[in-house]
């Protein structure tokens, strides 16, 4: 069961909507602001009904139509209960299980590192990993309590013990990549596979990237669920 | 079951990757020549190993990798038998049935309109509709022996019976749309719902579209798999 895979070509965001075979409940992850009308069409020509908006952590590249997907279609907003977003009706934590459609589940795997709230999400051999592991690489850890030392346990520990089969499907892509498996980054992720805890941080630390040019909009916004202030 | 969906931006086409839950084997639909790489990464990323690689119609915008992918990895060629494309193994024709797998069937369905071969095909309640039906719209039926009048039969008597959640996914889209289905399709497309056959026709007649820029190179290449002449 993959999920649908949506992609915002201006922050290279994927959003993906997630729906079992026996009901017509829908889960949608990291939606992105400018996509709202995209996405509501295509809820609305796969005639689903929308029960949670999914968000991974607080996106410093992209405001998040979350708040706005709420008001438009009753969905409650879920988020890591450690990123700062006090609107949303579900403060998730690690352990957690989302339970929509019929008998459909997302366990909730704290995955700290890129934020220190991130969180993947599983769901029938998925893990929908935000931006903690991407498809051959990872995201930065240099914002936002961020920790090399956290990542590299999120992954190694948490997302590399997940089964090898499971469909592993990134929050952002740059290179036209769409999905990857647990067992390939395990044995190939060029930043991961094979490097110790050490060889990792000196790694990240070296990345030297510039800062983001949205996060001084994009964070305050994304802990108001994509609403302005007061909205 | 959704198949795994991939993009080319620069011919807005759409690739797919379909495989069952209890098997690795895949078939890819409509591969593009310089998405070589990614396609040939995405299926060592997932493990899969490829048996057939089908192509909808004998494209004017694009080059396949058919031939390609049928060297590196061993997938035999399934093309429309009306394509005019004698190096595939699998000649296709209306009703037949193309099995992979653990127990995966793909029925073919005969839509000529867009070109007088065109073919959809039909997996676990998804249609592949090639160029015949797009999100909102469909192909144009001014070269390759197109015909509006075969389209709108292609499209109202074969497409529209399938039933109406069946999940349609286009060989192309140009405003950022993945996936509908047949029932909204029926209801809102706005080009063939609620038309009659001379609505249509008038309105296809009117079109009045540029020639392809690729067509003289792609349709020759693509009537050979991709492959230059002799290759």
């Amino acid at each position: 069961m993959n999920p649908i895979q949506l992609f915002d070509a201006e922050s290279s965001t994927f959003t993906y909507i997630l729906c079992g075979p026996d009901s017509r409940e829908a889960v949608i992850i990291d939606p992105v602001d400018h996509n709202l009308e995209r996405d509501l069409a295509h809820i609305r020509r796969l005639g689903l009904t929308l029960a949670y908006v999914l968000e991974t952590h607080a996106h410093a590249d992209h405001v998040t139509s979350a708040g706005k997907l709420r008001e438009l279609t009753g969905a409650k907003a879920c988020v890591p209960s450690g990123c700062g977003i006090p609107p949303a009706e579900v403060q998730l934590n690690d352990g957690d299980v989302i339970r929509f459609g019929a008998g459909e589940t997302i366990s909730v795997l704290h995955t700290p590192g890129h934020t220190a709230g991130s969180m993947s999400y599983v769901w029938r051999g998925n893990v929908f990993t935000g931006d903690t592991l991407l498809i051959d690489g990872c995201g930065r850890t240099d914002f936002q309590s961020g920790s090399a030392d956290a990542l590299y346990d999120s992954v190694t520990n948490k997302l590399f013990a997940l089964p090898e089969d499971t469909r592993m499907w990134p929050g952002h892509d740059y290179k036209g990549q769409s999905v990857s498996t647990i067992g390939w980054e395990k044995r190939h992720n060029a930043r991961l596979a094979n490097r110790s805890r050490d060889e990792f941080a000196q790694l990240m630390a070296a990345l030297n990237l510039p800062r983001p040019k949205l996060i001084d909009v994009a964070v305050p916004a994304n802990r108001n669920l994509g609403l302005s202030h007061g909205a």
